[in-house]
């Protein structure tokens, strides 16, 4: 039977009824500012609008934050208004959706399970997906499920430490990943270079606005200096982190996605392979892909988190 | 039923009875320098002077290098005179024993296998060993199994980057923890600083030998400042390697130990401690611990061995 999955981001709710694998039907609603219980209310309208009860036998939704998967419950989710403490989200949702049951994970293990059981990593035993945006995410499958970890941190690549001492990161430590591969602290280091004096296509291009994925795309397209040296440091910490964690787990395939990823296109993802696999202290053939989904990968991963818990109506 | 553990080191083959987790005889021989067929000899000749396949109902080998474990074969193996290429231990010794299960790993795996059983991880779902000697080993437990991996590379904690392109690693590679907290390289750049002018009791009282855990913890006990620099450097590689192992598989603890951890004592292990944690993310209660069984997790660990591998006597 099918379920709807729930990708519950910062500025939209997106649900879609999956089946086999495939998006049946799905609604995009804004994600309001207002609160828990409007939060609530969209989540509810967007999975009733495409059937509801009626038409799944579980529900799953993947959200921007820490979630106590046990539980349903968001523990911090400083993306979205309302959610700086606890909200038991499942049984908010589930209770409104007359007792349907509701999973809800981190909105990137959903993603990883996603390009696991339907995207680039279908088939693999073990599985690193790294989703390369405004952050760094990341996911963890070993032996064919999805790694949580007793704090729910497995997976949590953006923080693992590449330059002991290093770039500040976002979270106020120094040296992780995610200080030189996320476009929001490559962005803050490319307006620095540009305040200190370097002329960089990246800011003629974004001016006070975000720098979006698209625009590193052109800067890197037109030869730009700045560019090219951030990204250089973006793939070799990236190719780090890889390696660390093919050092720790022992890894066969990774998959790497996110907007910048999708933006820079397959031969920044090959370059990563390069870097992990030159870090190597033995030959291993470990594989750096593209992922599969894109922007799919939320909802088809939110409907699968019923399944991955056992979840749902016996039928 | 008695399990026969050995521990086959580069300069010493031990052999021990183990049940109920302690040894009740053991034996220690030399391991020859002349290849393969004179070690299979010194193992068989320890097993048998302890009682042999009628003492026991299987034997496990814990091997200093790359072992495929489904085989019993040691692939690379570069401290065993002989053992440059595959080896196949495990039906070897066995055939000279009668037909006798003999399961053989990694000795790291060993000895972590041995403290999450027997020692400082008992009762820990998930555990990372570390073992801080001439380099860093390192051994991984998940959800209470030695998670290996299908190139068994797993829990190679020394070759997780730390400092991307900083000091050069004995595996060739730059930036490795085993480059910062390696007793080896430790000595290397403590013979270079003294080469290049600076006094340290740690090459006065080594002078050409080498530079044992013991002359470590003296020159610390007389405030050596090249010794103390090194060791920070080492503690601070230590923290961020154990925090990037922790964002990755989330652990709850850490076991250390190996020659240089065991003669720094305790306070080395809780300044490892503080600093895996204060380059956390997210506070976790990660705990970072003495390992509790010594020179005897080598043995002890092989001994546990047949039974994690289900091999054994039907009896």
């Amino acid at each position: 039977m099918a379920t709807i999955g729930v990708d519950l981001g910062g500025t939209k709710v997106l649900a879609a009824v999956v089946e086999g694998g495939a998006v049946q039907a799905s609604r995009k609603v804004a994600t309001p500012g207002s609160g828990v219980a409007a939060v609530v209310d969209a989540i509810v309208e967007a999975v009733e609008s495409i059937g509801g009860a009626a038409a799944v036998d579980a529900v799953g939704i993947g959200a921007p934050g820490v979630v106590d998967v046990a539980s349903g419950t968001v523990v911090r989710a400083p993306n979205l208004p309302g959610f700086e403490h606890p909200v038991p989200l499942g049984t908010l949702v589930g209770e409104r959706l007359g007792g349907l049951p509701v999973v809800v994970d981190n909105d990137v293990n959903a993603a990883t399970l996603a390009e696991h059981r339907l995207g680039a990593g279908r088939g693999a035993s073990d599985l690193l997906a790294a989703f390369v945006g405004t952050g760094v995410g990341g996911g963890l499958v070993l032996d064919g499920a999805l790694r949580r970890g007793g704090n729910g941190l497995a997976g949590e690549l953006g923080h693992v430490v590449v330059h002991e001492g290093g770039r500040r990161c976002g979270c106020g430590q120094r040296g992780h990943l995610e200080a030189y591969a996320g476009r929001a602290a490559m962005e803050a280091e490319a307006r620095a270079r540009h305040a200190a004096g370097a002329a960089t296509a990246l800011v003629e291009r974004a001016g006070a606005k975000r720098m979006k994925s698209g625009v590193w795309a052109e800067a890197v397209a037109v030869g730009d200096a700045v560019a090219l040296a951030l990204l250089d440091d973006a793939v070799e910490a990236l190719g780090a982190a890889l390696a660390s964690a093919a050092h720790l787990v022992d890894l066969e395939l990774v998959v790497v996605g996110g907007g910048l990823a999708e933006k820079l296109g397959e031969s920044f993802v090959g370059r990563i392979e390069q870097a992990a696999r030159s870090r190597l202290f033995v030959p291993t053939p470990l594989r750096v892909v593209p992922a599969e989904l894109g922007d799919d990968a939320g909802v088809c991963g939110a409907a699968l988190l019923p399944a991955e818990r056992g979840a749902g109506r016996v039928s």
